[in-house]
């Protein structure tokens, strides 16, 4: 494929405002580039487990995934949250096709060791089917991955969602110049969290280990950057994160860059 | 493509069975012939209506789908059901694909006229994507639909998966020979709902409208077969009605034909 392909994540602000996840969805589908989207979960999942008694466990900003977790994940992201953003895509003119990493065996996960947490029915992906997403793509079809994998053995396992984001783009990336862009609520990687015009335009390996060391990125912001470094060390040849103001050029965001 | 399409649709009573299922998709993975699946909602969306407190309407054994209910058969039918069983067919060395309507366009609907009766948020099929499904099958992926389609506007919308089953056979009809199988939880269309034995072995047009007059068949028979009938109208060559014992040849089941 000789064009660059497009591999955006949106995060769950996105997903928990309808006119937002339609105005989004607008900007998406104008990219004329071949295109992936990622998305996560949003709080439609939390809502709903709380409505059914399951309380959501967390450990260091990560859900433990419970028996129970994992059919609300399953039902929430790959089955309300994906179809949705499906349907709308479609009613946009991007012929899109929502995807778990089951079908079509899309990403293979290993259920992550119990050692030293044992996260429950999370997994790390193993494998990416790059050659049935590219199917797609050089057929002008739009890949949409809600962020539930399995691990080849009958059992679907809820994954984080900028790391599928990562994986497919470094698989892809093997073989097509791949684009990654994280697409948060935040314009950009800030050095205060508080103040939306501290938006750092570029940061690369070293900037980055020095507000690591001097706490001025904050937490939740460290794993998000470990997989955009992770794509960049492994063939992804351009990797943004911003807020949906990227799409439509309103604002530039941060490139993350290695050098 | 040459050998004959094996569409196969599964009710509720096999998936409300966690070892049933296992069973039947044991025998379905078997199938060599390109096969497509078809599957119900079972009670799990009542239950997760009954527990959000979303009470279920019917009216001449149809749901009623409100908003809250096309969101819980969303959730349950494209989520949870679908990739439950995407996972396990890929577990078993069948590379299966779960899609809903709105997946590549597959399974385009109209809202069904709120007169006499208005269904709510039921959609009844206008037209059918058999290029996309065609693709998958000449590449032996095996595509597993849930009934929930979309209208093309960005609308989902809940459909009859004995109707879905029928569509996608008369569609795929045209253009390979295809066989269409209804799995229920009786033995095949029975003279008398209470004996097992008394099963049709085969039934036509005629015999149909005979039993029919005379009340012989039970009311929630006569919808499946008339998607039996429209089927064989519309180019699918044989129409089977039977439970899983059909697929492993250890009853027959009813043949149902035109002449």
């Amino acid at each position: 494929m000789k064009t660059n392909i497009q591999v955006v994540k949106i995060g769950g602000y996105i997903i928990n405002d309808d006119k937002l996840l339609e105005a989004f969805l607008k900007e998406f589908s104008k990219i004329e580039a071949p295109k992936i989207l990622v998305h996560g979960g949003g709080k439609i999942a939390t809502t709903l487990a709380g409505k059914l008694g399951v309380q959501p466990q967390f450990i260091n900003g990560r859900r433990i995934t419970s028996c129970e977790d994992l059919d609300i994940v399953t039902m929430v992201y790959a089955g309300l949250i994906n179809k949705k953003i499906v349907a709308q895509l479609q009613a946009m003119g991007c012929n899109a096709i929502g995807l778990s990493g089951a079908d079509a065996n899309c990403l293979l996960s290993r259920k992550r060791p119990v050692q030293p947490v044992d996260f429950g029915w999370v997994g790390d992906i193993i494998n990416v089917n790059f050659e049935h997403i590219l199917q797609y793509l050089s057929h002008d079809i739009t890949p949409v991955f809600c962020a539930i994998t399995h691990d080849g053995k009958g059992q679907l396992l809820n994954t984080n969602a900028d790391t599928v984001a990562a994986q497919i783009s470094i698989s892809v990336g093997n073989h097509c110049t791949t684009h990654l862009t994280y697409c948060f609520e935040k314009p950009g990687v800030l050095t205060d969290i508080d103040d939306e015009n501290s938006v750092i335009a570029r940061i690369n390996w070293k900037n980055y280990q020095e507000l690591k060391d001097s706490r001025m990125i904050s937490e939740g912001m460290l794993p998000k950057l470990e997989n955009c470094f992770h794509a960049l060390k492994n063939n992804v040849s351009k990797v943004m994160v911003g807020n949906i103001g990227m799409l439509s050029k309103e604002n530039l965001g941060t490139k993350v860059t290695w050098l």
